[in-house]
């Protein structure tokens, strides 16, 4: 039987492979599956919030909403795991606070469609990862839930897109995984070079620097 | 005639105003209109899209796309400068580095909507802001540019949403704005409390932490 990494092991392998120079918080992040059972202090959620309240956003919308379950014994946190797609809720379930994260539609000041509702809400989410990070805490953000019934769990108005459900907590070990789960926890981190994702005169045409 | 602050007094009044123990990232982080003609270094340039690489994605699909006027001089920036709304143009056009960012509307791998396109490119465009502060570098994102100019302007294919303007730069002096920019630039950061935007138990009911 192969001798799984511990936590701090894991996390050394999952550092993002970026050009020296890239801040110690980007390299950081990632998005695990194992989670400990360790609590997340409210005090340090309430940070993770905070940073996310000072995004950026357009028109200073503030798009973003939070739907928070901040420890497994609450009736929101047992909410969120049910509306989880299986695969998810195998790993999440672990993890001591779930959220949801919402993106209003709608500009408050004129009622007109806000194209950057759920791109800001990402921006809020980043807010999240960010203070997370640097307390030693990780986030995994999911599309992987059922959107409909989330949205009649909490009564949430059609005025809100669904955005994110996220996982937060401590690092676990891994003993928790199996099959594909433990094969995703274990895979290297991988992303697309930078000449397909950064053009110039147009799209598609690799910048050059 | 009142005496404008300088860049070092403005940035210390539009620090946000946290909890203790939000990081300084985060709390450094804003979105001026006053940008010094002073260049971004192309290295410095790449360190922020490569920060933005290593975003969390849905399925890792890495959905964001980034069009980039690195310098004043290129086709690109001027491109990119003639589709900004005026009231932006005004103060973004000295900035050294203009951007767009999009967000790939389908998954690669199965051709299905991405719910989650503009949302990761949010993601993306934080993982820049946060390089961007780390390095005294400052980033302003816009809604407010011609969409349907601009994917004309880079033949953008329809599979890729429109994501924000980026204005990227050192922070200048205040002399080059007037009227209502100067006024944006000069008032104070707001945003709306905890309890309203963080909620359990169902959508507006705020979160007990």
């Amino acid at each position: 039987m192969t001798t799984l990494p511990n936590p701090q092991d894991l996390t050394r392998s999952k550092l993002a492979q970026t050009s020296a120079g890239v801040h110690a918080l980007v390299r950081q992040r990632w998005s695990p599956r194992s989670f400990s059972s360790r609590e997340v202090h409210p005090d340090d959620l309430k940070l993770m919030l905070d940073a996310a309240r000072w995004a950026a956003s357009c028109f200073n919308e503030q798009p973003w909403r939070f739907i928070v379950g901040a420890n497994p014994r609450t009736a929101t946190y047992k909410k969120l795991l049910e509306c989880l797609v299986e695969a998810n809720r195998q790993w999440a379930k672990a993890a001591p606070v779930l959220m949801l994260t919402l993106g209003k539609r709608t500009f408050t000041h004129n009622a007109k469609p806000n194209h950057y509702g759920l791109h800001d809400a990402g921006l809020a989410l980043a807010g999240v990862m960010l203070q997370a990070t640097s307390m030693g805490i990780f986030v995994h953000g999911m599309g992987g839930f059922e959107h409909e019934k989330a949205r009649t769990a909490f009564a949430i108005p059609d005025d809100y897109e669904m955005g994110a459900a996220v996982a937060i907590g401590y690092l676990g070990d891994l003993s928790g995984l199996t099959g594909k789960t433990l094969d995703q926890e274990l895979a290297p981190r991988t992303r697309k070079p930078l000449e397909e994702i950064a053009f110039e005169d147009s799209f598609g045409q690799a910048l050059a620097l």
